[in-house]
C-alpha cells in the first residue's frame, strides 16, 4: 500500500468527513482505474482509465456533467456531455498530443462490443482528458499507441497505484512531481451511505503557491535558494493544467453534477493556484446512481433525485476529496528524470529527508 | 463551375445582399478549402480542410467563436476557442468516428511546421468537426486514414467543389444527398467593402421539413408517395447534425463573432429544420482582420473593432450565407449509393428532371 | 373570440402537429394570463401575467429553464432559474423601464402569501421580462405602477385576449403591431395525450425581413413606397426584442426544456428575423408536470422524465406554436396610435384591406 | 482611518504583490464607492453604490464581464454585460428583496441624466447585486428605499469605510459580521503601474470553515462551544452569497474580464468556504482603461489590449485582493444587533479581545 497525505499528516481537522475503504475514487461501486505507464528516457508519459461501472457503458449510461475552470485544454468529448448530461465512455487520460490517439482506440474499443454502432445505436461519443506532460515527457515523440489504451483497460482495478503512473507519468505539480491523486469522502442522508470520490490528473502550480492546508512548502521544510532554470523559464509560459474526474453513488442530476463540479474548482484553489492562463483545468463528475438506458423500450425514466436542499454536504464532500487528491497525487508520486534530463522532485522524498 | 441554388432559381428577393466573386467562403482573402474524397463502395467519406490563412496559422492566431445550437457531437478543439477566443488550427471536417485520426494528422502537420511546440509554444489545439455519415458510409471501418489529411490539405483552392465531396461525400441533407456547400455576402462599412462567406457540412432534416426560400418540396415538384423503408427508420434514431464555418475579412472581437454564430442558427431554421435530438449542430466563425501574435514581443495586442451598434448587416450576412451554403450543398450534390445499397437523391437531378 | 392567424390562411400544411382546444399557452392544464393595458395618449404599455399553476407557486415550484438568444435586455430572475433549474414565481411581461416597478409588486403580493420568506423560506426569485416599447409609449413616464401588476393578476383567465393588451399594448413586431400572441401544440406520447404552449411579447423586426410562413409581405398584399420617416429611423438604432414562454404539462428535466428553449429560437427565426444587435431576445420554459416541492420532508424528489430521443415532437411543437404565436400576436392586434402620433398598423386591418 | 487585516496581521507572506495607496477598489483612478446605512432596530439594511468612474457612465460605458459561481441569487442587468461584455451603469448593492426599487431608482437617476434615453439612445441596463441580511435585518420590510440609492451616490469618495456599512450592515459571513470589504494590488507591465482592486459584499459560510490564511478561527482563537440556537438553524437553511466587484485600469477585453471573475472565485475558496447550495456567489469585473462610445460617429473602436499571456499577474492580483477583501469586510466590522435581537459579533472584537 502506498503512503498517502493522510500517513504522513495529521489532516483530520482539516477534513469535516471521513474517507471512504480505500480513500479513493473507486470506493465508489462498480468505479475502477487502470494505468499504462510509459517510463522511458525521454519518454515519461501514459494513459489512466477510469472505468464508470463494470457493464456496457455505451448501453447503460450514467448522468454526468462537465465544468471548465479555465478552457486551456485539448480535451475531446466534453460537447455532448453537456447537451446529454450523461457519459456512455470510459474516461481516458493521456498527455495533451495523443488525444486523438487514445480516441480512436476507444472508438475501436467500443464498436467491438456494440454492434450496432454505425447502425440504429448511430455514432459514440469517446472521453478523454488531457495535460501537458512536456517537461518531463517528450511530447513532440506522440509516444502513446492505441494499445496502451487497451493495456490501460486490463488493467483496471479498485486499488490502483498513484502518482507518477499513466496519464501522471509525466506531470508537474507546484514545481515538485505530480500525477494521479485519489480521495474520497463518506456520508450520510436518509439514513443511508453514499459516497464521493475524486481522481486528479495534477499538473499545475509553481513552487511559491503551494498550500499544504494552509501551509507554505517553506512552512513545512526550510527551502534551498533555487537558480531558475533557463528549462524551467521555457516551460512556465505554459504551465498547467488539472483535470478532475469526480463520482459519486448519490443520485443527482447532472445540473446538480454540474454544480458539485464547480466545488472542486474550491478544492483546487484551496492547494494554493491562482490558475494560470495556460492551464487548462477541467472537472468531469457522473453518478452511477441510475443506468440511462436510452435504446430500450419505455418512453420515459423513472428517476429519485436529491433535493437540492440537501447538496451542502456532497460539496462539503467535493471540496475536501479534490484537495487531498492533489496532495495524494505528490505525496505518492516518487520522483522522475527524463526529457533533457530534467527532473522532478518528489514531496514525499523532500518530507522523509525532513523526517530524518 | 457548378450550377448553384442562383442558377436555378430566382432568389434575388430573398438576399439583401449581394454575394461575393465565387459565392463561397474563399471570398474571404486568404481562406482556401480541399477536399480528400473517398468513395468506393460501401465506403463513402472523406475530409475537407477549410485553411483560414496562407501563413502560419499556429504562429498567427486569428479570433474566433463557436456556438453549439445542438450538443449532440463529438468534435475536438471547442474548449480553448472559447477560452482564449482564437483559433490556431486549420479547420478540418470528416466523418464522426475518425476525429480522433484526423486530429493526430493534424498535429503531426503542425509539429512538422512548428519546432517549438513540445517547447516553449507548449501544445496545440487541434479543430476537427465531424458529422455522422453512417446512412451511406459504413461507418464502422473507419475508413478515413490520416494520409486523408494531408491529400485534403494539398487540394486547397479558393475554387473549390460543393456537394458530395470531402467530408460531404457520404452526407444527407432533408432526405436528399447533402454534403459540403458554401456561400457569401459583401457589404460595405465606412465605405470599406467587407466579406462574410458560409461554408457548411450538411447532414440533417427530414424531406418533409425542407423549405426552399418557403417552398417545400411538393411545392417545387410532385412528391411520390414513399414508403419508409426499415434503414430508413434505423437511421432516424440519428439523424442529423450540420456544421457551419463562418469567415469573414471584418475586424470582429471574439464576443461578436459568438453573436455572428447565433445568427447562423436562424440561417438554418429558415431552411425547415426544428433542430432534432440527435443532431450535433455547431458554429465555428473567425475573423482574419488581424493576427493574434501572442508569443511575439510586446505585451498589448492593437486591436480594430467594429462597434456592436454596427452589426446588423453582418448578421444579415450570416443568416443569408449560412441559408444559402446548406442550398448550395444539396444543389451541387450528385446522387451517391454507398453502404448496404442505400442511396440519396440528388436536388440537382430532381429539379432537371422536373424541368425536363 | 378573437380572430387568429388559422382564421385568415390555411397554414394546415405548415404544421405537424394540431393545436389545443384554445390555441394558447392556457392549453396546459393550470396555467392562466391576465394584462392590465395602460391605454391614453402617449401612454401605451402594460403588464400581462403568466400564472404557471393555481397553487402557491412560491411552495410548488415547477422544473424551467431559460436560454438567452441575444442578451441585448433587461430582465430579472434569470440567474436563478438557471441555477436550481426552476420556478418559484409568475412570470410577469412588462416594458424595460418598469421591471423593477413590477418586481417590487411582485415580491410584496409573494410576501403576503408566504409568511416563512424572509424566514426559514429565505427569499424569492421574482421573474419580469420585458421589451422596450418606446416607440408607441413614453418610456421616460415609467408609467407602470405596481398596483397594475396586481391588476393583471386578478384578470387572469384562460381565454385572455392577445394583440395590444397587457405588456403588448405598446410593441411593434415587423414595422406592424405587434403584442401579446400565443398557440399551442397536442401530441401524445405512450398513448397519453400532451400540450405545448407558446405566449409571445413581440416586438422585433423590420417590415422587409417579415416571413409568414415564407411568403414575404409583398408577396400577401401590394406594399406602397414607404418614406422613412425621422422617428422609425430613431428607433431603428434600439429595434427589437421578444419574450417566448414555453409550457408544457410533458415532465421535462430542467435540461430538456432548456434545449426546448433552443427551438423557440428556430421558430422565431423562421418567421424572418436576422436577430438585430439591439434585441433582447429570450425564451423561458417550464413543465407543470411535477411540483418541487423543496421544503417539504423527504430528501429526494421522485422523478418521470421523457427520454431524450422521444424529444422530437416537443421539439417540433415548440418550433411551430413559436411561429404561429408571432403571427397571432400581429393578426389579432388592432392598430396603436401613442408617443408624438406616431402609430402602427394592424396586420388584421391590412389583411381586412386586402380581402376586400 | 479603520484598522484593517494587515493592521492585525503580517499577511505579508501570503501576498505577492503590493497593495495600493488605499488598499481599496478605490486605487483604480475614477472609481469611487459610496454608502447609505440603515440601522435602527430590527432594520439593518443599506445601499453601497460603485461609481466606476466620474463621467456619464451611460454615454462612456466601460468593458465588463459577470462570472456566476453559484446562481442562488436574484440580481438585476446581468444578461446584457454578458451579450454586450460592458456596463453603463454604476453597480448598486443591496439585500435581496430591493433590488426592484433600488433598479428604479437608479433608473430615474439615469433618465435626469440622459435625455436620449426612450428616444434615440433606446434603453438602459440597470446593475444591481444583492445578499439577503434577513438574519439581522427584517427583510419582509423592504426597508430600502429610493432615496437610499440616491444619498448613497451623494456619499462617493476615495476613502469610503468598510464593514457594517451600505448593503454591508446586515450581512454575516463565516458566523461572524460581514459586510462590505476591500482591497487591492498594483503590478508593472511594461514599465507602467497598473491596479487592480476588489471589492466584496460578504454574507456566506459557517463559522467553522473559516480561514484566514489557512488558520482556522480556533487556531486563532480559544473557541467557546456554542449551542446552536433555534434562529441560526433557521437560518442556515439559506446562508450565504457574496458579491465581488472587481476593477481594473489595465486594458482587458470583455473575455479576459470573464477569465478574470474566476480567479475571484479561487479568492473565496481560500477563505474557506465550499460554496454552500443557497449562496449566489457573483462576480463582476470591469476595466476603465477605454470608453466604449457606442453612439459617437465612427464605426470601429481602436482597443489596445493585454496579450493572455501576460495575464498570469492579473490573475494573482485577482486571486488576492478577492481573499484580502473577505477578510476586511470582517475585521473592519463592528458588532450589530438586529432583528428578533439576534447579534453577529466582531471579528474585530474578538481579535482586540484575545490580545487583550
Amino acid at each position: 500500500m502506498q503512503k498517502k497525505t493522510r500517513d504522513y499528516f495529521n489532516i483530520e481537522k482539516h477534513s469535516s468527513l471521513k474517507p471512504g475503504k480505500w480513500n479513493k475514487i473507486t470506493d465508489i461501486e462498480g468505479v475502477k482505474v487502470g494505468h499504462s505507464t510509459l517510463a522511458d528516457g525521454d519518454i515519461q508519459t501514459g494513459v489512466t482509465v477510469v472505468m464508470p461501472h463494470e457493464n456496457n457503458i455505451f448501453k447503460n449510461k450514467l448522468r454526468a456533467a462537465v465544468h471548465v475552470i479555465n478552457g486551456f485544454g485539448k480535451s475531446i468529448g466534453l460537447v455532448q456531455i453537456r447537451e446529454l448530461g450523461s457519459i456512455e465512455s470510459p474516461i481516458v487520460l493521456t498527455n495533451t498530443l495523443n488525444v486523438g490517439t487514445v480516441s480512436t482506440a476507444l472508438i475501436k474499443n467500443i464498436l467491438a462490443q456494440n454492434e450496432d454502432i454505425g447502425g440504429k445505436a448511430g455514432s459514440f461519443n469517446s472521453v478523454v482528458l488531457e495535460c501537458n506532460d512536456q517537461y518531463l515527457n517528450n511530447l513532440r515523440k506522440l509516444a502513446v499507441q492505441e494499445k496502451d489504451y487497451f493495456k490501460a483497460k486490463e488493467n483496471i482495478k479498485k486499488d490502483f497505484r498513484e502518482g507518477a503512473v499513466g496519464a501522471g507519468r509525466g506531470m508537474s505539480c507546484y514545481g515538485l512531481k505530480g500525477g494521479i491523486g485519489s480521495s474520497s469522502r463518506r456520508f450520510k442522508i436518509s439514513e443511508d451511505e453514499y459516497h464521493l470520490g475524486a481522481l486528479v490528473l495534477s499538473n499545475f502550480g509553481k513552487k511559491k503557491d503551494f498550500l499544504l492546508y494552509g501551509k507554505s512548502l517553506s512552512d513545512i521544510m526550510p527551502q534551498k535558494d533555487e537558480e531558475e532554470k533557463d528549462e524551467d523559464r521555457e516551460y512556465k509560459s505554459q504551465d498547467g493544467s488539472v483535470i478532475v474526474i469526480l463520482a459519486t453513488d448519490l443520485p443527482l442530476s447532472s445540473r446538480q453534477l454540474k454544480r458539485l463540479c464547480v466545488r472542486a474548482g474550491a478544492g483546487l484553489a484551496k492547494t494554493g493556484t491562482y490558475i494560470s492562463n495556460g492551464s487548462g483545468d477541467i472537472v468531469l463528475a457522473f453518478s452511477t446512481a441510475d443506468y440511462i438506458t436510452e435504446y430500450d423500450s419505455g418512453d420515459f425514466l423513472q428517476n429519485k433525485i436529491l433535493k437540492d436542499r440537501k447538496l451542502d454536504i456532497v460539496f462539503k464532500a467535493a471540496v475536501e476529496s479534490t484537495q487531498e487528491a492533489v496532495y495524494n497525487s505528490m505525496v505518492t508520486a516518487e520522483s522522475v528524470t527524463g526529457f533533457k534530463g530534467r527532473s522532478r522532485e518528489s514531496l514525499k522524498n523532500l518530507i522523509n529527508n525532513m523526517e530524518r
